[in-house]
C-alpha cells in the first residue's frame, strides 16, 4: 500500500487508542487532562503523547493541558469519524454475522448496506435488518450504491477473487478477516485482522514462558 | 508484560505468517523452497527471512533451501502448536459465538472447554456442542479443569473484572476482544484484538488519501 502522508503508521495506529481513552474520560465528565495523566492512562510516555499530537498541529496549552472534548472531537476528525462510510460484508458465516451484529461500528459511522454470500440457504435471510444477497450481484451493488469499504469474511480460498471483484467495482478500502495477504493495487487500502496469527502469538509466549520457568528451576 | 526471551516480538509476530504460507505450500505438495521464493510469497526480504529463521537455529541448507514440511513442523513447534491448550470463552454475544464456532482454532489445538455468560437467557444453551454456563462458576471451572487461556468477549465494562477473576483462578494467557487495555500481572500474557482500532485505521487512511488527491488536483 502506497502512503502519501508524512505521518507514520505507528502514530496512526496510536490515534484510535487516544480516541478511546478520551471517550472514556468524556463519559466520566472529565474536562481536561495533562499529557502526564494521559500517559498514566494510555501507558505511552508523556513526551510520546505530546509528539504524536504535535503531528496534527497540537491541541495542548502550556499549564492547562488538553481540553478533553476538543481533543476527542479533533482526533475523531483526524480519524475520519466525522462522516459516514458505506460498507458491505461478503461472507455471512460466523465472522460476517458477528460483524453485522456489532452495532458499535454502525454507531461510529460505518453503515452496513449489504451482506453477500454464495450459499442459497443463507441468501434471503436477514441479519441485523440487512438482507443477505447473492454474491453474483456484489459488483453491481457496489457500483450502484457507491460502497467505499468491503469487509471480507469469506473462506481463504475465495478471498482474493472477492478482493479482485471489489477492486474492479471501485472499492477504496477493505477490512480483511480471511487468513490471506490480499494482492490489490497501491491505491486500495487493506487492513487485516488475522485472528490465527494473534492466537498463535499466545501459544508461542506460553511456551517461551514455560521453558524459561523450567530453566530457572 | 514481561518477556524472558531474546527473540523480539517483531520476529514472533512474523512466525505465524511463515507457518501459514508453508502450510499453503504443503497443501500444494511443494517440497522445498528457497528464501528467495519465500520472499516472493511473504513480501519479506530474503535476508530478513534467513535472519528470522536463524533466531531459532536455522533450518536451511546452502544450495537446497528449506525442506517445506520440516520447516512447517519446526515453526509449528516453536509456536507451541505441537500440543493442545484448554480454553474458555467469557461472553456469549456475537464475538464469543463467532469464536466458539470457528472450528479452525480447535483444529490448531485450542480446545474450547467452556463458555460463560451472565445472561440467564443464554445460560444453558449449547454453542458448537459446548454448554453456556453461569459466569459465577467461572473461577471454580478454570481451577478444576486447569484452563490455560481465557478468551474475553464481554462488554467493555465487565472485562477488567473478568480478567481479575481469571488471574486469581490461575489463567496464563488471555485473548482479549474487549476494547480495553487490561491490567494484569507481568506473568500473564494478554493478546488484544481491538477491532475498532483496526477499523478506524481504514477511515484514517481513506481520509488521508482523499485529501492528498484533492491537493494534487
Amino acid at each position: 500500500m502506497e502512503r502519501f502522508s508524512n505521518i507514520s503508521m505507528a502514530v496512526v495506529r496510536r490515534l484510535p487508542k487516544y480516541f478511546r481513552y478520551l471517550g472514556d474520560l468524556l463519559s466520566n465528565e472529565i474536562r481536561r487532562v495533562s499529557s502526564q495523566e494521559l500517559s498514566k492512562i494510555t501507558g505511552f510516555t508523556a513526551s510520546q503523547i505530546r509528539q504524536d499530537l504535535n503531528c496534527f498541529g497540537g491541541f495542548g496549552q502550556q499549564g492547562y493541558g488538553y481540553n478533553v472534548e476538543e481533543l476527542y472531537n479533533e482526533i475523531g476528525k483526524i480519524l475520519g469519524l466525522d462522516r459516514t462510510y458505506k460498507t458491505v460484508i461478503v461472507g455471512a458465516g460466523n465472522v460476517g454475522q458477528a460483524i453485522a451484529n456489532y452495532t458499535s461500528f454502525q454507531k461510529s459511522g460505518f453503515k452496513l448496506h449489504g451482506i453477500f454470500d454464495v450459499n442459497p440457504k443463507v441468501i434471503g435471510l436477514s441479519i441485523n435488518d440487512v438482507t443477505v444477497m447473492d454474491v453474483d450481484d456484489l459488483e453491481k451493488f457496489i457500483k450502484q450504491n457507491d460502497i467505499e469499504i468491503g469487509i471480507i469474511c469469506t473462506p481463504k480460498a475465495h478471498s482474493q477473487k472477492i478482493a479482485d471483484l471489489m477492486v474492479d467495482a471501485g472499492i477504496k478500502g477493505m477490512w480483511n478477516f480471511a487468513p490471506v495477504d490480499l494482492k490489490v493495487p497501491d491505491n486500495v487500502i487493506v487492513e487485516n485482522v488475522h485472528l490465527s496469527e494473534s492466537l498463535f502469538t499466545i501459544s508461542y509466549l506460553l511456551k517461551e514462558r514455560e521453558e524459561t520457568t523450567k530453566k530457572k528451576k
